[in-house]
């Protein structure tokens, strides 16, 4: 009786480095398997155990180039001389059949996707407090202490593009917050100005027609 | 580490008769039990098991003028000679204590309570066809065809409205449909334009000074 837009909804996950942006996220593939995680692409090369694919799509610098010069980039960056992209054409093609899309991503990044697609959702995942955040950032162990830094003082800019987002969830609990985000993309999908249209079928044409003509002064029903 | 508005949320639940919103509405106060249900005031006399002060409050008509010339209402209509309506002293209170209060009413008041309260909640529930709404309201067996005629023409009327609201629900599957509502009630409290401020407490405010004053060029931070 009422049909939804056809196209699926691009859900871009962003926040500061630290805020459990990624935990969150898997979490909620695992929780709502119809969503499509789209892949990043980079020049950087593979590390550990990562799959081409899987992690990444990794080309060469020169592959990528080639995809830049294509517009085949929603948004693409260069840290420490590699580069890293959000592929457009993948995201298009899921979204026109109808499934929603999620896209994990840096702030800067997010910003630049918003440009492009004002129309999807912009989720915040926020730190419960700068200690926590600055705890988690030390805890990773992998960086020295003018590298957190740095981040930290990243993370404090990039609080303040929130009011550019549609949604804040706070991160002090995974599983809520994982709650909340997926409470976020079903409400989205029961927004009125996601209603294409108020349809009736061929039974409800005759109810219909049968109001019109034999019970009631009709002047004012136009469905 | 932000701050949401203090205010509760004030959720209006409408549709035509027999979309089953009360059935909705009963289930949903289960599962959220913080939510806190406003109750109509009726010049009507109870009915069967009906409780003053569960099912309605029930007045006078005389009283109920008295509370129209007093402006307590949000909205009140007479039917069949008997006054119905909203009271807003109870609403407001509970609101203002940041207690979320659900209003389940018919689309007419709805759109009367509209006027009066713009950032309310508008949720719409939708039958799933107008067969099965039909059935619906010739199952309740209390009324004769006319008037169940009548009901169905006014119900198409209503549906003509649901772009005055911000959410629509079909209601195939009544779990589903709760469902739904609860996470529309949760993904609002989520909304960046509920956040009143981003705040730092001092320890916040100590790390953000070392920030400040030790470590880096900060021209561009301003939290």
């Amino acid at each position: 009786m009422i049909q939804l837009k056809n196209k699926g909804q691009l859900i871009v996950l962003s926040g500061p480095s630290g805020c459990g942006k990624n935990t969150i996220c898997n979490a909620l593939l695992k929780r709502n398997p119809k969503l499509w995680l789209s892949i990043s692409c980079t020049s950087r090369e593979p590390r550990g155990a990562e799959q081409d694919g899987k992690d990444y799509f990794f080309l060469t610098a020169q592959e990528f180039e080639k995809k830049i010069e294509q517009h085949d980039f929603l948004e693409y960056a260069k840290y420490n001389g590699n580069y890293y992209g959000t592929p457009k054409s993948k995201i298009e093609e899921y979204l026109n059949q109808g499934i929603d899309v999620i896209l994990e991503i840096e702030v800067q990044g997010a910003l630049k996707v918003k440009e492009k697609i004002k129309d999807a959702l912009f989720i915040f995942i926020m730190p419960p407090s700068m200690q926590e955040l600055k705890r988690r950032l030390e805890n990773r162990g992998t960086e020295n202490e003018a590298k957190i830094m740095n981040r930290f003082r990243i993370a404090y800019q990039e609080i303040n593009e929130i009011s550019k987002y549609n949604y804040v969830v706070v991160n002090d609990d995974v599983d809520l917050a994982v709650e909340k985000v997926n409470a976020i993309i079903t409400a989205e999908k029961c927004r009125v100005d996601r209603i294409e249209d108020v349809y009736l079928n061929s039974e409800e044409e005759e109810i219909h027609e049968f109001l019109m003509d034999k019970e009631f002064d009709n002047h004012d029903i136009s469905i």
